[in-house]
């Protein structure tokens, strides 16, 4: 009996385990000293209540002969794939419901589409990445090359026809950065796709921060897409899902590659290794989808951009580079006096102020900082106060 | 770019689209016939009551700041872990919270736990099977091997040691048919697999159907069994959760291969490619594990083999052979006058009662029908006085 041996081949990341170890034992020689943490990937917000509400009734229904529910379709309710079809079409873009997948979340759907994917393939990432994309590869034993993010390309790299792969991650707004691929970057990588006979799995979790109208929120805006991509979505920044659990992935009828239609692969693998999203849930989802829904969830979202705004208005003061935050809950900061990621982390936390160093998320990351704007307000306010006489004392 | 090619090498089954084809036909020939399906393999109570408020009182903490939660622990939350280690002290069984890993269902951890095995492994499995085992297996590329479940060993088969395999399956009580090995027949499976140096995936979903105190209801109440299995289980049947989805899994920290402890190799896996279990069906199965719970889902269990009895008894009656009925859901019968399996099926339905044909879950099924104890105890009276009829008039 042999385990997988790709297994040995993971690094183990130590990023926010010493981002929490550092603060706690700050606390512990500072126990009077407020410390406020601008490295929160996680919603604070509660659930809309018009979502709530659809998850009671839904859970009541759970309780009546009448109404229960047993085994759904693995590919998720009719309901609600055509409301999420819908949706799409208020971006302009066609989506049959039978090319959406309900899932439990990205991080699930986006390891567990590799599976239809021979180990054989090589994969093309950034070396700024969250971190699924790069384990997941690693676990099955896959070739992975890095493209470039660097402050010249603004952490928006563009492919280079030189370079051969067959899977290519784009996150866009991007975890960590929250830079945003604009049409012409976003068609650049579709049109070498195509060229290279690759796919591009597109983790779009992010798009509901996007408010700049130019910008697009799906690869799907994009011509040529159908032919070379998957979108993976999430409604946990959306609707602040991330303890309530359902994304969605949409594998166009026109992907095919080698003779078959990978929605045909996807919806066999969904239906072998799955057994659908309970229907509380996707009852709950579906209110976010409707008029009320995207009403109530957008506010939140719009709490959250005020959050960055005050960060932002702080660091234009400051004449700090950075990217993020306009249609991102992130920002990507320079550290200040050409600091490295760790040292500005310590300098920062010693005012009380804790965010995340790039160098943590890939190489390119050294000498940057990110900042979430994931918190409540007064503390954000307060945080940023704190940052700009911590920057003002360095330039003494 | 190259697709995983093993997906060309599944069969597809054809069992349950043709049961429901054959039905669809006979409705549409006689339409006022009624036809009553004992071929049901989903619960059809509602969820018990303390479970519903449990679902509705988590879901409207999600609705106050005070409540709210965002990311849980990918293994699932503690109070849920605490109960379900406690559930086991009740059996005699010693686990700890950190073996357990809580799941959205037992068929997703069947088809996701492959991934910390090589893909050089040799699979063992009944060629009476629940699909997933087989069709996670072929997806993955692995060698197949089976052992034959047959009316000789009353479809419990016993290892055999001229045969050598990596990767064991066993359902019991069993899938479909209701068979349920006692500690013997499991000791001698734990023994082989230890010698083998090989790994057990016990599958007991329907452990919550055991009434007879001397059958073993988890792998673990046999000595040896924490150095070779890895029990999977669910609240699907357990307490109606087919459409609710949480399950479970449980790797002992004693199991260890290639100097690597499978727990963690479990926990990388969950971590990297699961984001949890939503906090409100979390909540709703820990109410299942508290006194009342444990009260309210026995009823309905209770229930179920009532309408068991209900069948059994007209079988005792006809003198027909057959397991299952008694621990399990499940009844597997003998077709009378050696019948094959479509063969009485059809004949069964022309009396306006459908099972479903043995043969369809594998080579060995032939000749057997299943009949399922899910429904409403009204018509399964009815069904049975319809069989009863049908298999005199064929000894006429």
């Amino acid at each position: 009996m042999k385990i997988n041996s790709n297994y040995h081949n993971i690094n183990e990341s130590y990023l926010f385990s010493t981002v929490a170890r550092k603060i706690r034992e700050d606390k512990e020689k500072h126990p009077d000293k407020e410390i406020i943490r601008l490295s929160i990937g996680d919603v604070t917000l509660p659930l809309p209540e018009i979502v709530v509400e659809a998850l009671k009734k839904a859970s009541q229904e759970m309780g009546n002969k009448e109404t229960f529910k047993g085994y759904g379709d693995e590919q998720g309710y009719a309901f609600l794939r055509d409301k999420i079809a819908e949706y799409y079409k208020g971006k302009g873009v066609t989506v049959k419901p039978s090319e959406i997948f309900i899932s439990d979340g990205a991080k699930s759907d986006l390891g567990n589409v590799l599976d239809i994917f021979s180990v054989d393939n090589t994969v093309l990432m950034s070396d700024i990445v969250y971190p699924v994309y790069l384990d997941t590869n690693v676990m099955a034993g896959r070739k992975i090359k890095f493209y470039e993010g660097n402050s010249e390309n603004n952490f928006l790299p563009l492919p280079d026809d030189k370079v051969d792969a067959d899977i290519i991650y784009i996150c866009s707004p991007c975890n960590p950065t929250g830079a945003v691929y604009d049409k012409a970057g976003l068609k650049a990588w579709v049109d070498y796709a195509n060229k290279k006979d690759a796919i591009i799995l597109f983790d779009s979790a992010y798009e509901a921060f996007i408010t700049d109208k130019n910008l697009p929120t799906s690869i799907f805006e994009i011509e040529g897409a159908k032919t070379c991509a998957i979108e993976i979505c999430s409604l946990s920044k959306t609707a602040g899902f991330t303890g309530t659990r359902l994304g969605y992935t949409i594998v166009p009828d026109e992907l095919v590659r080698e003779g078959t239609k990978l929605n045909k692969l996807w919806l066999r693998r969904q239906t072998t290794k799955f057994n659908g999203v309970s229907y509380i849930i996707q009852k709950g989802a579906e209110a976010v989808f409707t008029e009320e829904g995207y009403k109530q969830t957008r506010e939140n979202i719009k709490y959250y951009l005020g959050n960055a705004k005050v960060m932002m208005d702080v660091l234009d003061e400051l004449g700090i580079w950075y990217i993020g935050g306009k249609n991102s809950p992130y920002i990507w900061l320079k550290c200040p006096e050409d600091m490295g990621s760790w040292e500005f982390f310590d300098y920062l936390l010693s005012y009380g102020v804790a965010g995340t160093p790039g160098v943590g998320f890939g190489e390119h990351g050294e000498g940057y900082l990110r900042l979430t704007a994931f918190g409540d307000r007064e503390n954000v306010i307060k945080a940023m106060a704190k940052f700009k006489q911590a920057v003002i004392d360095l330039k003494k």
